[in-house]
């Protein structure tokens, strides 16, 4: 079967190259188009080169520090993911940064035709995303237990993966974070200067900070989005097989540790089949045309799973783990059911949360009428209530599969709920495509018809990013009992057999809620995601303000720029941003990374190794505790305020029958909640994700560095 | 020592008869102050009379329940709760609606003059909070163990306690929540209208809003807070009263159980002293004045706790609880010390924060100067950071505490903490009073100087505000697992004490964090903030803009308004915000009251009592984990926007040594930020405080139902 992954992966990244060459082969525009595009392509890899240059330097240090204090083939595992990661992103821009240009030409045909290269660039990242991620770990896997013949529950083979998927998240804090404070610092401060001070549409090309918004779309919501999903759905898999490993013994060990890759593997399939169904149908409805692709890719997903388990795992074999717990195959098809349905509801409410035409955003659109402030106070409004019915769901998603399958099952209901990566990052991807394809029909002054075309790929773009923004988070949430399961698991592991002498010799933790040390490590896991938000939020805010500055100063010494007699400097924003974004992500980034080894070290000098244990295995909790609010909060809420900002550029009609227009106080209000939701959605609330990964992965490597 | 508790808590009364007759003897000012002053007081009356009415309803709905699920006692202990929080919250108000105008008078003659006035009408409110509160538990717990013979640790006279702090919350949510809904709804819709759109100033007695403006001081501000510290001061004492009652037996009990009241006795003989150490010393400082009286009174009450300690406790002698734990009469003295050094440290941190001068407001004040939309950007960042040090420091104070001694110990730091409740309320309570004395300055048409004194007062109060709101929810934070600990010793009991058949029959809790069903308990626990927090943000938007169209009307419908030639009618627009704020409060206060028990309905449902108990016990910790941050983040943030609008009436000069008035984009831009806060910090982010509390004494009000 693992030669079927294998195969599976290698499927995906043939899709990508054809996908890559069919998108090339589409028409690039006149030269003005070329020319602009070309500005953009050179921002985003510039961009990228150095980002993960200065990655690759704390990526070193690790390596070394992983060879040094693990293993050999941890540190190459650690090398893998990171590398891997860092490669899903960087080919995700390489195509986006191309499609964009071929997306606004197609547009100016018909809406079918950008649609068409916007949705197949997405695809591409999509189809990396899952496929380099199932190579990573099945090859992986392969060469550790194939080649070096370790056994699959082998201590060696556990602590590789484990680091695997901690390079997977170093790197995409990193990106996600970057790129977001990149692509938001433009996006916030052009609006700011462009929109509201000298009165000129986005994407005007007299705005020297117009490029380097479109190049932030490339490197924040493309590249840094793509580095997301692929650490999301490596770790997942990789907390799927330890706890495997932990569970079960010999061949139902192997077998259920390859359970979670086949379901990626016939998920990678599904996706593929799933995005030729994305078709624009009669009714010209981009969503629905999306949806289609995703619900053929789900429907097909249930069959596949059930092929795998009648097929191969065997309905009616019975599994008992070594807690006790005993289930079928059946059963843990039922519990990839809970996944699956869990990622359709939390599209379903996202879509009510952030989508033009329904309360949410309609009731901020109405509190625009009567103000900024009023604008923002129902933003955040909708931001917070925005994040019950999510929770709840998660909620009913542990319990259906617990009761199903007890850890094992909700660990396989995550891994279900991220197969389907490949075709929601899809989803996603093209969102920032249409919105350069805007740009760019923008810049080059095409017919306003292209840019109307542009526009409405964008506003679903709007609403696809939060779903995939909410799905992410989501399966942190679902997955939170899985990471910490793998902890405590690991843990009571390295307990048990101690040898005299070593680290573990007598620890015995007590994870009860009565322990003050849990509470102690549930507040300060529950600190993080709000302190890392709060970093988060006010480096965009600084590197913002420096693009403001640097616009006024060109309008100011270069008054030509404004009535179109001078070219702004571009080159200079985006250069002003790469140095901004580069050195701002550094400290927020380092914060889930050290603060596990910060809890244990204190609480261990205070009250022994035992309490240290229970109080860092309770801040991985917390985190994901107030994670889960603090991220579904921002991102809803950004879409939301997004898609309210909208609802103006077509006429909002109020309550009292009133119609707004594009340019109205109202608008103009409007506009402030969208600078507000920008970096709330972009920036701070997606990159609480790889946050509380990296916090979980990092509690996982200690105890094996401990352990060593 | 009861006598001793009973005899501060009556001093506490005639301290606040004799501080009203000195507030009253003052100057009311000329006539068209008075009857500025009068529309004010009929209005807050009015609300006030309604909103207690309503709330009544449910009490006696409540109370009769009580006796019929539990015993007369306890209904009778509820009833006590609801009435003395009331009467707090009314008379407070009462006394502010008549120290505004005398405040205002007074400083006209002199800056001293006023803060004089305003604060011992603050001292008023605090001492009666304090009084009441001590005098409602000590009375009644000496009319339970000494007139009707029960001994103090019945579970009769644990329930009537719980009870009587249940009263005292449900008055609080209510009180908080439809008082902050009022305030804001006047202060948004008001501002909105007012300043952005007719270009008038506050308190302009052209805007129709400006009279419930000034009412809602008075009935959020006052009464509603007033309400809320009585709350957390009751249920904080009852549960280490509860606590003592299970951990210890025989005279020891007697012992601990009176140490939390003869501390609070004690600390209202400090406070009260502490009031005349407020004196504005030669350099002007109002801050540096009401400092004088906290640390006088701070210093005190460690004096006066170890007087207590080494004179009546015994500092060497020896407690051991029946867990195992064991400490003296010192190390209560130093659990005591902690609460203090946590109280300071919380008032250090939430001045850094909100203070004008410090790097918080000032990068908010910054970022205005770029727009309106990252004003609110840093604001939102700022509101984020800000929750890290203070949760630093209750985990700080969790530890220390509870190494010292034990969970008893937690309890006295929390008791000790709230000891400062009188002062701490007296900083808080002259807020509203200058504020409004600012308001009738202005409609009165009194000199300029007068409205600059008053704002001066006014800047202090939004600091001082922002500090009680920390208090309080540190308090919360702090005691969360005080709470806890008396749920689950509850829980043991009476599982340890279950007659056959009887309900708690073969219950046994897991609390430990791999257990599903409490991980589902704390992410249940954790959406309640959040969705309290949007809906009540939505009330007050809601309620904002009733008040935007009727102001609008009034302006279309009465031209001669804005030339001052005719009365707007300001009484309709109170009223208009009473049926508002009314309505608007039922829902959202209802939703920690019903939480726990759908909770354990649900929960029991799916998977059995025990898991039951689990999850609700765990979801009493999750709303603790985000309520503390989604409250301190909304407070702290709120007074950050609200001082850094400030800073801009004095001219705030920015990064490039520019200088910004009032009046200025900058100044416009940092309105919007002011606007977002108020229901930040005025209605959604306190009124959590008494959710929480709400939500931990329902739990241990259906164990006792259960039981019964």
């Amino acid at each position: 079967m693992l030669y079927f992954v294998i195969a599976c992966g290698v499927l995906s990244v043939l899709y990508a190259i054809w996908a890559t060459q069919s998108v090339l082969a589409a028409d690039q525009g006149n030269a003005r188009m070329q020319e602009i595009a070309g500005a953009i392509r050179e921002g985003a890899q510039a961009y990228l080169t150095r980002q993960y240059t200065t990655v690759a330097i704390v990526g070193v240090v690790v390596f070394l520090l992983a060879w040094w204090l693990l293993t050999g083939v941890a540190a190459i595992g650690f090398l893998i993911g990171a590398v891997l990661s860092a490669a899903a992103g960087f080919i995700g821009m390489h195509v986006s940064v191309r499609a964009n240009v071929r997306t606004a030409q197609a547009a100016s045909n018909s809406l079918a035709a950008g649609l068409d290269i916007a949705f197949k660039s997405g695809a591409i990242t999509g189809l990396l995303v899952a496929g380099l991620a199932l190579l990573g770990v099945s090859v992986y896997f392969w060469v550790l237990t194939a080649m070096l013949g370790h056994g699959p529950t082998d201590r060696t083979v556990i602590d590789a993966l484990v680091a695997l998927g901690f390079g997977a998240s170093l790197i995409s804090i990193f990106a996600r974070l970057g790129g977001g404070i990149f692509t938001k610092g433009a996006d916030v401060g052009g609006d700011l200067v462009g929109k509201v001070e000298a009165g000129i549409p986005e994407d005007d090309p007299r705005n020297p900070a117009t490029i380097a918004d479109n190049v932030g779309d490339n490197v924040g919501d493309c590249a840094g989005m793509a580095a997301d999903l692929f650490e999301t759905y490596v770790v997942t898999v990789v907390a799927t097989m330890v706890l495997a490993s932990i569970f079960f013994t010999g061949a139902t060990a192997l077998t259920l540790m390859l359970f979670p890759l086949v379901i990626g593997a016939a998920c990678v399939i599904t996706s593929i089949i799933g995005t030729f169904f994305v078709k624009l149908g009669s009714n010209n409805s981009i969503m629905g045309a999306l949806y289609k692709g995703f619900w053929a890719t789900a429907v097909l997903s249930v069959v596949a799973l059930a092929a795998i388990v009648w097929g191969w795992l065997g309905a009616a074999t019975s599994f008992t783990a070594s807690n006790g717990t005993s289930f079928t195959g059946s059963t843990l098809f039922w519990c990839g059911v809970v996944g699956l349905a869990v990622t359709g509801l939390i599209i379903w409410i996202t879509e009510y949360y952030t989508g033009v035409g329904y309360r949410p955003v309609r009731s901020i659109s109405q509190a625009s009428v009567t103000g900024h402030g009023t604008n923002v106070i129902q933003g955040l409004a909708v931001s917070l209530e925005a994040t019950a019915l999510p929770a709840v769901v998660i909620i009913a998603g542990i319990i259906v599969s617990f009761n199903l399958a007890g850890l094992f099952g909700i660990a396989i209901a995550v891994t279900t709920m991220l197969a389907l990566a490949g075709m929601v990052v899809a989803l996603d991807a093209f969102g920032p495509v249409t919105d350069n394809a805007g740009g760019i029909a923008e810049m080059a002054d095409l017919p306003p018809e292209v840019r109307k075309t542009t526009d409405a790929l964008d506003a679903v773009g709007n609403t696809t990013k939060a779903v995939t923004k909410g799905y992410a988070i989501g399966s942190a949430g679902l997955g939170a009992l899985v990471l910490f399961a793998a902890y405590t698991e690991d843990l009571k592991f390295f307990a048990a057999n101690a040898a005299p002498g070593s680290f573990f010799e007598g620890v015995s933790v007590d994870f009860a809620l009565s322990n003050p040390y849990v509470v102690v490590g549930l507040l300060f896991g529950g600190l993080l995601p709000f302190l890392f938000g709060g970093l988060s939020m006010t480096a965009v805010g600084r590197a913002g303000g420096a693009i403001v500055q640097e616009v006024r100063r060109q309008f100011r010494e270069k008054p030509g720029i404004m009535e179109g007699k001078e070219k702004p400097d571009y080159g200079r924003a985006v250069d002003l941003l790469t140095r901004a974004a580069i050195k701002e992500m550094i400290v927020p980034s380092l914060l889930p990374v050290l603060s596990p080894l910060v809890v244990f070290g204190v609480i261990n000098a205070i009250a022994g190794k035992s309490q240290a244990f229970s109080a860092l295995g309770a801040m991985l909790l917390g985190v994901i505790v107030t994670g889960l609010f603090v991220a579904i909060s921002m991102t809803a809420g950004g879409g939301a305020w997004d898609n309210a900002k909208k609802s103006f550029e077509d006429g909002f009609v109020d309550a009292d029958g009133v119609r707004h227009e594009k340019g109205s106080e109202a608008h103009k209000a409007s506009v402030t909640g969208d600078t507000v939701g920008d970096p709330y959605k972009d920036t701070a609330g997606p990159a609480v994700n790889p946050m509380i990964k990296i916090t979980n992965i990092m509690a996982l490597l200690l105890l094996a560095v401990l352990a060593h």
